[in-house]
């Protein structure tokens, strides 16, 4: 069993300090919620564990991350170990390692995926660093991931930063599985050759060749509510899909599913188009087509 | 100088028969509205020309344009030659020039482009037919194209349905052209950068990779509406940009440019979208990601 | 027990007279093959059957289908049911149909997924046709999906047409979960951020949002060949993707992730692209760009 | 008329000097190619101007700019003004604007269009910086851009960097209304029903809706060789397109046409797709297709 701070304790990270816990691991968690907050500060935090420390980080990516990191830097001492386990951007990852280096910590980055079931199913674990880190903190993750052999829930994908990558490629490859099964929902719906919608779907579940957990997922929000009705087609986006599509764009790689999905969020978003205005003005200019005018 | 029918007088039909007359040419036209008609009906129009008789049919794609070939058909002596200029789908022109043959009238599909500008431009033209058919009516195509050499506003493309082929073609491109435009003004407009938006494109004019007609006539609408904010971003399509696509499937040809074009129109015209509906339920299922539900 | 006449015993045919054998169905096979074929001729078939017959069509989709279907209408007699269980466009069932029907014969139409899989799984299923027909089939169905709860392998999609719809669209959305994945491995595999490619994709397969059975396919391909490089990126499609985006133009259904991944495998059988020749030459008319020259 | 010191002689630097002359201004120019340059070093160019000088930079983008705009600032004196026309990234100016004012140096950017034809068509130019260094440098802009009215083809964007991100927008339609093309001119290609396809496309050169200058030099490519059989179906991309693309995100606008545009040139350059090898592999996995393998 080891020891283990836990900075941040929202959806992710508290779910993760049950999970944890359950495992049979002492874990310390703090958050700025004095609620679910184990101690009152971030100091205090590292004061109660025996050195040499791991401390996981579990909030939001970017600014919040970054200046944890840095905090963390100034708090540690030498031997000790970070784990950011938020969605960060790789390009983080060298930084936040250089700086914790100046104090002799040593850092892991690791994309985690699963969602509010990760604390029941485990969690996807894909970690950057080094072999010697990676190996010291593999107790926490084998609490984490899924139950099963542990290279099906948990992979070393390289140095630091490569944790973060693998988990940015797994949410582009999911906004484009999601878009998928979108489009393929949305024809169903128009058409009215097929009555049972939602039947048809709940059928691909056994022996089919779309089957999937996000497909199980599916079907669970359409046993709900059959034509999502209840929800407005708005999605927003949390970056990872961004940062792999420049990504492809930085590597030369064609990425039209990708990008497709992420576009459809985007226009998901806008209530009118400044694209569509034009090309109605086009359509207007040149054929004398009707156009429809902002209603005064 | 020669003598035409012409049926179908909106807005196309219309000018043509004011450019046609312009040049010298006979025209009796025939609309089912009585007051731009020069005759009562389609057999007094076919009454009214001297054999062998040329009829230019200029009415709604489709079902209209079948409908006006066959009655043509019945009407029309052997020798007499029926020209399609409508925006008709190509596999239509194989059933009406094999109708019309029945009768000993040939027939030619023309594509005309141009829109309301042609009247004074005059039209863009593409023929499919025979060649004596061809050469037969070159005086009218002479009379309706731009002035400059034949060739740079006419062809011959090919035999019956070439020329309504690549009109199609012409318009499926002209989707892309007009959304890659749409999608430059937008990004322009949503960043803060540039400053003077309508000036930027006002100024690609001349000497840009990218002047063209369609920029003129965006040029245009930005004089009148700098911001196109007299508009909604809603937009039709007429089909050809459709069938363009599906001839892209039938030849296993990459389409993606003129394929996003026409879905952006798709995506103009949904007050809101099953497909992002699914995304939305997806993302609230496994990540208990927040959803817009709808008012009530 | 029912009796069942199974007419094409080609890789999937072939696979499912083993699986409703192994249920305890007596199945009486055909097949242009006399090595597999259980009979002689189509006739010998019919005859070796009880009426009312069962007779399951799995012969490849089109002009086979549909001959085989005409010369079935003409065998069988009142109140016999045909079974077309392969990958049929959803319009020829209307027609098939009608051509049964005028000798008193039903018709169902069975979109079957599982691929070489399903003799083991079970196939997943998704029937269109009358409640009837359906019910009187329900046995076979029953033997042919997987094990579980009936509805999460099989699906009454609607009337004459909705099992070939259900199952082309499910198709579709194949297309699009393959080129996410793939769009992923490849920018994986183009960045060397991560070293460990294989072992991050088969870590997503537990816990992770994209968990899959196609995921797990890849894995299962990338473990005989972990860089794929035994393969050519050459690939077919057997035109369910091509129907699914037909079916999307004509509802006004935008579908940018399922053309993209249609328009992938067509270019990935290109070896030049007229097209990009046309870019090419085109920034070499403006720009002076060097290009390409083929060799001689 | 006015003085100009001109640094980079290239395709386009030595053209842009053709034409100032031709206006009757001074310039001085250097290049590292001795035999186009007028004077030996950048500081016998600067040396050889009157203050206050104007220095417009013409050199490859990224690196060789930004030292070359460094290097100016040391040997530039207060009042001084550099003008940057060439194709650096919007981000680059920032930078430049701030290395030059700590000299007390001005700062303009320019995007320029034309590429070989600028000489004597003139260049469309947009220009990013104070009101007051924009008019100093009129009569080059006014010597540079086409004849006709000063707006239409010339236009102050914005501050610094306006000038490059019009011009990257620029490219980016571009890099849309070239593929549109493309796709058409495959399509008809591939189709047989056009028999004459370069007459279509030169017939569109007047009175159509696609008319443009990137059309007139498809079609003068069409003339030198009509079915572009001497040129490969490979395409560079020179940063904008990818910058366009990388703005989309940033401001949250969907940008199908250009990210297709640009993926198609990265797919030109692929001799064979890790992506589509995963498609391969798992339709082979899942239904036992056929796969090419590589030859060996």
């Amino acid at each position: 069993m080891v020891q283990l701070g836990l900075v941040g304790l929202g959806k992710m990270g508290f779910n993760m300090r049950e999970r944890l816990r359950a495992a049979g691991h002492e874990v310390v968690g703090y958050d700025r919620n004095a609620e679910v907050s184990d101690v009152g500060t971030l100091a205090d935090l590292v004061a109660s564990l025996e050195a040499p420390r791991i401390v996981w980080v579990m909030v939001p990516a970017g600014e919040a991350t970054r200046a944890t990191v840095a905090e963390l830097g100034e708090l540690l001492s030498e031997g000790d170990l970070v784990i950011d386990g938020g969605n960060s951007r790789f390009t983080d990852d060298t930084h936040n390692a250089a700086v914790l280096a100046e104090h002799g910590v040593g850092y892991l980055d690791v994309g985690v995926s699963g969602g509010v079931w990760g604390k029941d199913n485990g969690y996807g674990l894909m970690a950057g660093g080094s072999e010697a880190d990676v190996e010291r903190a593999m107790p926490i993750f084998d609490a984490l991931r899924p139950e099963g052999p542990r290279d099906e829930g948990f992979a070393h994908a390289g140095g630091v930063g490569a944790g973060h990558y693998a988990k940015m490629v797994h949410n582009g490859i999911e906004y484009g599985l999601m878009q998928a099964y979108a489009e393929g929902f949305e024809l169903l719906e128009a058409s009215d050759v097929v009555q049972n919608v939602p039947g048809v779907i709940k059928a691909w579940q056994r022996g089919t060749v779309v089957r999937s957990w996000l497909l199980d997922l599916l079907i669970r929000a359409l046993e709900e509510d059959p034509q999502l009705s209840e929800l407005e087609g708005y999605v927003e986006d949390s970056g990872e899909g961004r940062w792999t599509l420049e990504e492809a764009i930085n590597n030369s790689v064609p990425a039209p599913v990708i990008s497709a999905a992420l576009f459809a969020r985007f226009a998901s978003r806008q209530e009118d188009s400044s694209a569509m205005r034009a090309v109605a003005a086009l359509r207007n200019q040149f054929g004398g087509h009707s156009v429809k005018s902002v209603s005064k």
